[in-house]
């Protein structure tokens, strides 16, 4: 029990450590029938990948994904799709100060405590790489639930950098701007004011905390299993392995300390035809008259969009000269961590709290039925042919 | 795979609705040989139970726990403690108006739109009558704790309610203070001010939000079990398991946001011996100069402190009219909730926290082998007699 | 991880000594809107019980079971149902003999041996009384499975005891004949030469083993998950967690040794529109020529009936003098097991295996979406009301 | 839930097909500490490998295991160990005419009823190739167990091959004899006719079944997880995850459907001092006088050598024409098939039950604490530094 694994029905596995040979996930779960776009999933790793602007490592990793299994002819079988991505940049040497001397407040120390031992180069298993085996999954989980019949949206974005902090943003700014700038923030003005104040604590060789914003809209109502899975507490397990997280909210998050019931509490309406939001709701149905709950009543989807938000605390991995205490020689030392790290987290977890998303939102439309766990389109059982290609040549 | 079932070696499984016969918690993975108090589960139970004060629900529940099985002369076999407490005081009548028609922000809705069907009486399944079955297990994950050769002590508290909020306190503070109040909150001042508080918010017919400090000493390092169940991804979805939790934090939190990773980072020094924190530190170890990561680095514990956060929104239930829609008549009407509730919910959920936390500790205890999971005291194999009673008579 | 759970999204978790103070299973996954029959799963117990006949144990349990929750008006509601059987004529006393001195190939030494201590009054929970919890969930499952759109029907009888055996029958004999004796044996004059050979060796003070043969008709193609999951690897270990079982076989089973491929493959052909085993096989669809694959092939079902035997081994509960080792005189000594036995296994054995049988296929339609997980009739999230009572008489 | 995992503690997770890319496993749960040997995980490989003898399949398939992850210098981390096989002798042009029309009694037609396609090349995921992911797992199991304080040895042959049956073999037969022919069996005299038998099959086109027997001798007393974790539970499930096994027995097995109690029964007595089976067995200790439990009593292990069979039924790919129905026509038609296949299928099974036994075994051995599952020597938490090492060129 290694927590290794993540998910229900459908489940990711994954391996890997950041100067290993190479990183792994099995995906199993899911369903046979969907048109799977391996460009697609490499794009979403593109978007993850160090290096991709100024404020990111230089760590020079192409990222390449490439599926093993649970494929034929481009289409999904319903068996396991086995990934795997090389390491090919990993140069420990930089590392080898640290080998019996803990960096500050990584978890260089704790992993050593636990087994005795520890890959060491790049911070090994616990490093922020592991996450490109989540996202290579969350693409899987984005295309199935693309090629159901829910018309499910997931967005996130950089709300706050340091004292710089986004405005409100519409779901439609969202989808528009966060990828227009490096920093992944809706809010063009305050993307420019964060990108500055980025690299000014670059220039100091410091880094910084911030935080990210995330909606989903279209999930349909009904989903969730309390009291334990339910949406927000598979959510919360979700967003809290995510390296360096340390604050989870669902809609008012902390705000909600000081609302009071009569405020926070939406009176029920019926829908008058024209609601966007609520997915499966039809003119009649019950609807509340706001989102103040962001989506979720009693652990389970209301229809309404869910959102949250979650902070990241500020790399561990600074230039700075930091003091450590090394386990061999019974002699504290200076250090100064000289590999390529990245000044702030949130604009490269973007696309991790989406791909976790997605891989939570597919889990339970798996879970309450609403996709077949074994056929994306139609029926179990009702015998077709479709997928079957006439000859070896399509191979 | 409905949610009912929290742990992965130390495992609860739970059922019961509010107005339902009975509430029930079966758990798993209790090592044998603890000698089980039943008075002191007793105990905790009715730190949670309804009517302890003027400021909760005056519901008349006495929570009687029975224990059906798993103890022999009084000492735990190994086996699953099954345990049911009936529901005495059930007035279902009440809620007779919201059958087709859900309370605004109540998990009515969703339930009924799940499953086509709920349990409307008190709330059903969504009623954080639940939790009576938490904290029955999390009292016998203390004792487990408490048998062991660990010394885990946990201790949480209210520290905020609207607008009031608590000094910091210390650990000393937290276990001398928070039960001398009906608020549950350590600091003595904040105390009576949110007492006020609250009451004021009862007279309105009203109801306010809230938040609970919590901290772990003891807690030995090396626990956790990362990726995706390390350390704050268990406690995440245990935290967001408690109905109503609108944020989750550890250690600097939402705070994090704005620290630097200089200031953030804690330098290695070396124990001097009088280390109070560390619990299997020796005089040599390498240790942090400081606590701003919550005990936690990497996803595993330190064997610092751990310590973090947890926010509460405001009871949905209460007596102001509101309106719902009832999808029987199709029409919109005015409802006041009359039951019996709450008018915040920190300080019932403190022995609620508490025990999620006992539990979770505990798990991670067993899952690294720090406890044996077959006997708490010995190595199993090792055969003796000890608990072994020479005569019926002792049965 | 004490192994008191089976089943995937279809979940049973038990508890109970059989001289404790109760049995109880907690049932999740049983989705919403089944008119569940109490009467019905109390008739299940009742064909497990003790004392039904001159070949049982005579100890006089009522079995009565009580529903504690996941039923609203008579309807199961998605949510847990917490069952709780109460142990009314335990006699420990009888036992006293053997707290530090094991019955020869019982589970008190490994018991002991595990966990340092046991339950020891008959058994404890190492009982076959465990297996009420079990046949209460069946009994569930069952009634789902009824329910449904599909039509399963399944069936077992004891098909050997001793020397004796049964001639093979028919689906439509086994229905008719197998609940006519006392043996539960579907052949009517291996029943009477069973039920001699049975009163023999009870006369003898002695007992034999015996087996039963069962068969799934109706279960729809393309349930299991191999590999680890096929049909046939959670059958496996369904039937071998049903006290005393020394073997399984599915199709021929073990005489499949001596049979060459081209007798057993079974050549392809169409669906004549007569078939009556394909329940949903329809004119033209392909179809084997035969079915000594047992309606599995890959670990998956075809559509065929899916039959199989178990074999149990004699019970070790003898009124024979034997001798044990007392680990706490370190002396041996003669015992004799004075307690009331059942003189062999497999009779009351029938519906335990019919019961795990309905768990099991219940579990893989669910787990292929043949049923949906919330609701059994209708998709979730569209909303309606007919199982709201409209007025708190209903209740 | 599509299957692919295996274990509690030590766990499994797969993917491949027959003629895919390449298989994969990821072995989670393995304690750090344990200097893996990569050439006896291939030397493993070796012995399951086609072509290895004239009696097997002559698909050419060099079946090199790539180790990604989990290893620092030569010795477990404690984090996953994700193993890939590349598939190089994949000729799917020959399975063209079985793309829409079954082979008689594989797995085609049922894993294109379930998902509605498949990997139609070689059987895809339903081809025993999948087998080579369990045999690299139980080779990282047996390391583990090897790197413990306990000497687990566990060995399997081929007792019965159509007609022919091997004499019982002692352990130390098994151990010296099994691997000394192509048949694998520790009887030569059988060995040789059953060598014979399978030539006679292959000469005429055709296939036949045959049985393995098991043994596993120094697994402590004391694990397993009952009632549906039990032992033989667990090993049940295993065995029957082969492909084309029918038939799975503990002990006496099916013969004991013929033995009284008293028979089968064994009295104890005490431990002196020479008892070569009970590894944890002291002078003086209650062991059974006899092994026709087979190691398990009450679903746990006695310490008394474990011991079993399982019979496979006879290869369902042979020459010999066949008819299919072509559902893509509607026409029957006649088939051949002429790929590369076993005329018998337990030789290569033997690594396989192995494989599966050393898995089944550490998972009981860590579910028990008896070892640890963070570190195979010492106490997690207990810092040391030993398996640093203590410069880059080490790495």
């Amino acid at each position: 029990m290694n927590g290794n694994r993540f998910g229900r029905l459908f489940q990711l596995t994954t391996y890997g450590e950041s100067h290993g040979d190479a990183m792994g996930v099995t995906v199993s779960g899911v369903p046979a029938g969907v048109e799977l776009d391996e460009e697609a999933i490499q794009a979403q790793l593109d978007r993850r990948k160090p290096g991709q602007s100024m404020i990111t490592t230089s760590r020079g990793e192409p990222d390449e994904v490439v599926v093993n299994s649970g494929v034929q002819d481009g289409y999904t079988t319903g068996t396991p799709i086995g990934m795997v991505i090389q390491n090919k940049d990993a140069r420990s040497g930089k590392y080898e100060p640290y080998v019996t001397a803990p960096r500050p407040s990584h978890g260089d120390y704790t992993y050593s405590a636990k087994f005795g031992t520890r890959n060491w180069g790049g911070g090994g298993r616990s490093s922020a790489r592991e996450t490109v085996n989540w996202v290579a999954a969350g693409a899987v989980a984005e295309q199935v639930l693309d090629a159901s019949d829910h018309d499910v949206e997931i967005k996130a974005h950089v709300n706050r950098i340091g004292d710089v902090e986004a405005d409100p943003v519409s779901f439609e700014q969202l989808l528009a701007n966060s990828e227009e700038n490096d920093v992944r923030c809706a809010d063009p003005d305050a993307a420019a004011e964060m990108q500055e104040l980025i690299e000014e604590y670059q220039e100091k060789g410091d880094s910084i905390g911030g935080s990210i914003y995330f909606e989903c809209r279209g999930v349909p109502r009904g989903l969730g299993a309390p009291r334990f899975d339910g949406f927000p507490s598979r959510l919360g397990q979700a967003m809290f392995s995510i390296p360096a997280t340390t604050g989870v909210e669902f809609g008012l998050g902390k705000d909600a300390v000081d609302v009071t019931g009569s405020e926070r509490n939406e009176d029920w309406t019926f829908d008058d035809g024209e609601s966007f939001d609520h997915v499966e709701s039809e003119e009649g149905d019950p609807v509340p008259e706001g989102n103040d709950h962001g989506g979720l009543q009693g652990g389970i989807t209301t229809g309404e969009p869910i959102y949250g938000e979650a902070t990241w605390h500020a790399p561990t991995s600074i230039p700075k000269k930091q003091r450590s205490a090394d386990w061999e020689t019974g002699e504290e030392k200076e250090i100064q961590v000289v590999g390529r790290h990245d000044p702030v987290l949130p604009p490269r977890a973007v696309p991790v709290v989406e791909a976790m998303l997605y891989c939570t939102v597919l889990d339970f439309m798996l879970l309450a039925g609403r996709i077949n766990p074994d056929r994306v389109d139609g029926n179990p059982g009702q015998y077709d042919t479709e997928y079957h290609p006439s000859s070896p040549e399509n191979e």
